[in-house]
Formats: C-alpha cells, structure tokens, sequence
C-alpha cells in the first residue's frame, strides 16, 4: 500500500500514515499539497495524508480548499498526539547545545523548554528538514525540533521527548482517496456549504441536524475567497451517509443551502 | 496615543494601527502577543492592536487564548488588506534578485510569483525583520517580502507591489483595552463560551440569536485545551450589548452556557 505525504522523511505526517495505515505501509514524500491531491488523483498512490486540524494552531485551510478543489472522498481520519523531541548528532550531550533550528510554529511551541535551555533559534522550512540539517552539518553545538520518526530516519540521538508547552497538542489528518469506502457503523462525516447571507440562516441549517438528534463535532464559518468576509460552513457530524437520518437531514438542508459538498463519511477514530 | 503591536517596525500590525488609529498615533513594537497584552493591562500605552483571524489562513487561536486569560474589553476592529511587496535595496533591478527570505507564510502566498522569479527562497522569523536584514546586510541579490510600511520604515525600493496569489488576503485585527468603550450604533459583539457536549446543544445556543433576529458574523468551534475535542465556541454578532435585544440573548444564552464571557462590543469596520 502507497501513501503520499506532505514534507521531508519523518514529518509527522509520515508518523501518522504509518500509524494509521500500519507500519508495512509503503509513505511517499511529496513538497507541497498540491502534489499530494495530483498523485492521489491519478493513481500514483492508493491513498493521501493531510492535516486538516490542530488543536492548538486551528484549522489548515489551504487544504479544505483542496478538497473542494479536487473530487476525492475522505475514506478515514487519524488524531496525533505532536510530541516534539530535540535531536541532536549522536554522543552530543544537552550542555553542548547552542543552536536550536526548526519550523517557526515547532519553536512557538517550545517556547518554555526553548527559554530555559537558553540557546539561539534560527527558522527553517520544516522540523523534519531541520534533523537532515544536523546531520548534514555535522555541528555538534545545534539540536533539530522534529518527531520521534525524523530522529530515527537520520539516526540521530533524542537529548529531550514531549519538550511542547502545551501537552494537549493533536492534530488531526484526512485519508484521501478517489472512491468513498464503507464507513462502518461508527462513522463520521464531513460537509461544506454555503448560505444566503441572512439572519438565522445558519440556526435554519442547523436545524435539519438537532432535529434527527445528530451530534455535530466540528462547526467552522470561513470568508469566502474572493468574497471577503462571506462566509462558508465546515460541519463534522456522526454518522453516515448510508444512515437514512444522515441522509435525509443532508436532503433537507439542500433546500435552504446555495451549495452543498458531502467531502466523506469515514470510521471515526476515537482516542 | 500609544499603541501596542507585535512584531518589528514596518510589520503588518503597525500598518493596520496607523489605519485604524490615524498616522499621528505612536507604535509601539513589541517582540511577543503575551507583552503586547501585559503593556495594554498595565497601561504603559493606551491600546493594543492584535491580529484575530486572516481570510486565508484562518483564526489565530493563540490571541483568542490570551483574551481570555485576560480581562481586557476589545473596543474596535480593523480589516487590512494584505498586499505583500518584493522589496530590495535602493538601485537594485529585478533581474539581479537571486535569493528571496521572508516568514514562510509570506513565502507561501507568494508561491506563484517566486516560482515565475526562479529565485532561492530562505525562512526568517518575519516580514518587516526581513527587510531590516536585506539591508543590513547589503546584499543586492537578495530581496524580502514585507509590507509597503516595512519599505518605508527601512527606506528601500519595492520592485514589486501586490505579489500575493489571493488578492483577497485579509486580515482582521482587534484593538484591546483595559476598559470598554461606547461602540456606537452599528456594533459588532464577540462572545466566547462552552457547552456541554451534547446533540444539539450548538442548536439551542444559537436559537437565542435566532429568535431575536441577530445577525451573526462568526462561528468556530475549537477544542478546550486539556480536553482534547471537547469544544468551547468563538461567535461574533450584530450588535451591542446596550441593545436590550443583545442583552436578553446573553441572559438566555448564560441559561445554557456552562461558561459565557462576552470579549467586548466594538464599532463595526465596514470595508
């Protein structure tokens, strides 16, 4: 089984399709989103993986607007706990650390351990990319911010694990794929839509769901592009749409909405 | 007047300050969001301005945290559209750019352009910082990416103005202060609250806006931290709380809430 990632070997994307997917499972690096949505698209890979939320950053909307661009289903969906570990060359010890490199948001979310440590931070592209860095560089004074995975990959030495201020750091990844695939029976399903702009236009569309008892686990408003602050709807919600409930809320709530886009129904994968 | 932002000089939060507040106000700049909101409570200036939400990527969830680990009243909001400019040291052409360093955000809404320049792209911590870099370093075949203001503050040349992929790049930003003001007839509320999570609890919350005929400009649902997926909510509405009308909402909606903490009612900006 192949599966396209975004990022460097041991991007935490790759920690999560092996996870999810399995440890056999064949992940394929690819530069940007983009690249990911083509090859899945034309049957390079049997699957994608992207992020689609973080509980701490928030929602990644450049790849909601892939969805939409792109007519694959979401066939599943996986939570990763972000543990960010310090790596460092093999036999470097915590005290020769100088130098801390990696992707903005990683440094943001270390700002505690990174104060104590008290050592310089430089930016760089991606936390995986900084371990590569390292490595290649050969300095023993710099330590990378990556996962568990981008350490083993590079075999280099984990001085610190779970080194994040915030320990209820998740994020959460879409399995991509052009056919839908069974949910099973504890299914979720993800929609986007558009409404006129109009009070109690959302309470409307909310209705069709409280009225059949179906619990929403995602609500997001979002400025429509090119239509500044017009906004569209995420919705998560349980239950498929093999569910006649599902299926005759999504029914009714294509009478009040101007577009409407099921993106999947999918096992939910509960932590 | 002094006001707060975030960043260096010539960052976009400085410009939105100058727009929002007039160009006689004096910013002040400061390195983190956490000082921004400690100057503000201490009443060193007599405003913060800080970035809330950006129509492409979405809500900055970290101010969202530290308004409420605050009790500062938002008292107006400012929509700057983001145009990004390719900016070089004086004399510089085009055609000697070879290098091109600005935050990756930057980078990345830029990504048609730069791909069409073929020119080395290089992460640093931010868009004004950049510019400062470029010419501190006197390198004419380098080039950052930063507002028209970070050009001015560093008197370089821009080469290129509105490089962005979306021209409908927003950013929406919130003045903070220790105590609210009157936000004038056409009003705008922000609201944060938990629920329990139950089927349709969302619902009846928002049947409270509903049934009195508010208008709301803003939905998100974002898992409360320490409890992964369990969601508080972020709603923005039509009007202020000195309307009877908004207040016996709140009254009816603090009957559901299991928390309720109203962020402040501000002059709405109409772009």
């Amino acid at each position: 089984m192949k599966v396209a990632f975004q990022g460097e070997p041991g991007a935490y994307s790759e920690a999560a399709a092996l996870k999810h997917f399995g440890p056999e499972t064949m992940t394929v690096p690819y530069e940007s989103f983009e690249l990911v949505f083509a090859v899945v698209e034309s049957r390079e890979v049997d699957d994608g993986l992207i992020p689609i939320e973080n509980s701490v950053a928030g929602s990644i909307h450049r790849n909601y607007d892939l969805l939409l661009q792109h007519s694959l289903a979401i066939v599943g969906e996986h939570h990763l706990r972000v543990q960010h570990c310090l790596i460092a060359l093999p036999g470097v010890a915590l005290s020769h650390i100088r130098k801390v490199i990696s992707h903005p948001q990683a440094l943001a979310q270390c700002g505690h351990y990174l104060r104590a440590l008290n050592a310089q931070t430089e930016v760089v592209y991606d936390t995986a990319g900084s371990v590569k860095m390292v490595k290649e560089q050969g300095d023993e004074s710099v330590a990378a911010i990556a996962s568990r995975r981008a350490a083993e990959v590079y075999t280099m030495n984990i001085l610190a694990e779970g080194i994040e201020d915030d320990p209820a750091n998740f994020t959460r990844f879409l399995a991509i794929r052009p056919e839908p695939a069974p949910p099973g029976p504890d299914a979720k399903t993800s929609i986007v839509f558009t409404l006129r702009n109009a009070p109690g236009a959302l309470f409307k569309a909310l209705s069709v769901f409280a009225l059949r008892d179906i619990d929403l686990t995602k609500i997001e408003s979002r400025p429509l592009v090119g239509q500044v602050w017009e906004y569209l709807f995420y919705i998560d919600f349980a239950g498929s749409t093999a569910d006649a409930r599902v299926a005759r809320a999504l029914e009714h709530l294509g009478e009040y909405a101007l577009t409407l886009r099921v993106l999947g129904s999918y096992p939910r994968h509960r932590l």
